[in-house]
């Protein structure tokens, strides 16, 4: 029997840790989209958590649980999405410094919130080879640990706890969707949701531009993903070694949706539901108002991760 | 001693009678907001509010609270705004039919979403006095019972529901701010804030462009709005006879903001707090970051009402 990253005691574990720290999101939900799914729909609002967006619980967690010594020469990562601006907040809260490696590509908004924040940043080649270079000599240089985006156990176990507080909040959900990337979110889903309710079904939802975990899922073995095309910028990469098992054993299906779907689902939730949701975000709603998934039998409720909000408002995605 | 339409017993009242109907809102907070204010603001999400606004607790109460004999022949207002979407649900809800009575110049879109929620609407003439005419007629015709936007008892004791699900959630509140249009809203902040604590300071919050409550308390007695200008076009009806008194003797000081502020506030609120609220909310959000606000002593926490997040999403407001 495979071992997983993570599961239900790592990740009540993490919801201690960041306790009164991270923001206890609220579960929203709206008659329209009940109607347009064909079943309760519960939205659980990480666009409204700290930084705008999950990856503040997986920051928090890894960050609090470095030792003293650890934390005390501070934490490194390569990134220029949300994981970045959210290690810069949680090194902060915890008084060290986060170095943040971001490509020369990357808007001088995103580098300007992650300074906003107190990270450093280190601008290196548009590269996975340089960024990863640029870290790996930085954390050789002040001693700092690496915390990866996704693909870490302790990352894992905080993004599931956005699942907990879901399922403490509406027990009998049937399922449970999560948009994937990395499949970060994802995993720390399938750990808190299957750990409290086997019978729980969890799906993945994903852009057809960046559909490596649908792929790898069909072929039944890890397949990268190679030019991505999406708005969802935040699922753009590949499932990590830490992230496939889940999505293979527990994740029951990939739902994947086109751009289109995705910008019709933004807009539903913005102007329905009033809460401005990034087009990742928008990659899981739109999972649940697709034929496919409104063809499940046996899904009653389900709950829906609005995983985040950082959107540029110079124009509109429609 | 004067008396006034509503008080802390009669919103309480109407808490009983609305609950499981409107939604309880989250009481949302943002360390940047608190930065820019100076102090810290909780904010009651009426965004998040069937129909997108506050407007829905005072129509429901309204609705609830006719007897069966009146409620069978229906409710009838003439309104153009959140208050007739407001009354076309609350009473589909209680399966009783609602007369909408809007001008031909109201935008399609808008007579749309009336009937959307089941409202029978009739098309007059842009003046208030066919307006008036037209719903009396209907009225007179039906047998409806005729609701008001604000100028009503238990419209008003409806709107007071949200400042007291706030203060339940935050007890030592020093201070609330409201939005000033017809009155409704801040007259039902004062009922239920006054009641629960008598050295609770309100606040209303105005555009420059439609000054009526400012000039009023000002003057010492109501003024008319005429020609009103502002893009917060819930807020540019004139106080009413019930709300007036509210205003003069319980509101501490109007405080009025210009259009560049009230777009500001909207979208810092889109952008860091992730809510899109519509401009008549930016005036709350822009009094409190205003200098005149900022200068006042003994604030030290302040909780503002969000009231509405009904926009045009075909373009930005910056």
């Amino acid at each position: 029997m495979p071992t997983y990253a993570a599961d239900l005691a790592a990740v009540r574990a993490a919801a201690e840790r960041v306790r009164g720290v991270v923001h206890r999101t609220p579960v929203l939900t709206s008659e329209t989209i009940d109607r347009l799914a064909g079943r309760a729909v519960f939205f659980k609002c990480e666009n409204l958590q700290k930084t705008g967006a999950f990856k503040y619980r997986g920051a928090t967690n890894a960050v609090r649980k470095l030792t003293d010594a650890e934390a005390a020469r501070g934490v490194v990562t390569h990134s220029s999405g949300n994981h970045a601006q959210a290690l810069a907040l949680a090194a902060r809260v915890r008084g060290i410094p986060a170095y943040i490696v971001m490509p020369r590509t990357a808007p001088a908004v995103k580098k300007a919130a992650v300074e906003g924040y107190g990270g450093i940043v280190t601008v290196c080649e548009p590269t996975l080879a340089d960024r990863e270079r640029t870290a790996n000599e930085i954390a050789a240089r002040t001693g700092a640990v690496l915390i990866p985006p996704f693909d870490h156990p302790d990352v894992i176990a905080g993004q599931g706890t956005a699942a907990l507080e879901l399922l403490e909040d509406v027990p009998d959900l049937d399922a449970v969707v999560a948009p994937v990337g990395g499949g970060g979110l994802v995993s720390g889903f399938c750990a808190a949701a299957k750990g409290l309710n086997p019978a729980c079904r969890v799906f993945a939802a994903e852009p057809l531009g960046a559909d490596d975990a649908a792929r790898s899922k069909a072929a039944g073995e890890w397949q990268p993903q190679t030019a991505p095309n999406s708005i969802a910028d935040g699922l753009l990469t590949s499932l990590g070694t830490l992230t496939w098992p889940f999505v293979r054993d527990q994740v029951e299906r990939v739902v994947v949706v086109t751009e289109e779907q995705i910008r019709q689902a933004m807009r539903l939730v913005w102007e329905r539901m009033k809460l401005v949701i990034e087009p990742s975000a928008g990659v899981g709603v739109a999972a649940v108002l697709s034929d496919e998934f409104r063809a499940l039998a046996g899904v009653r409720k389900v709950g829906v991760v609005l995983c985040g909000g950082n959107v540029s408002l110079d124009k509109l995605y429609w």
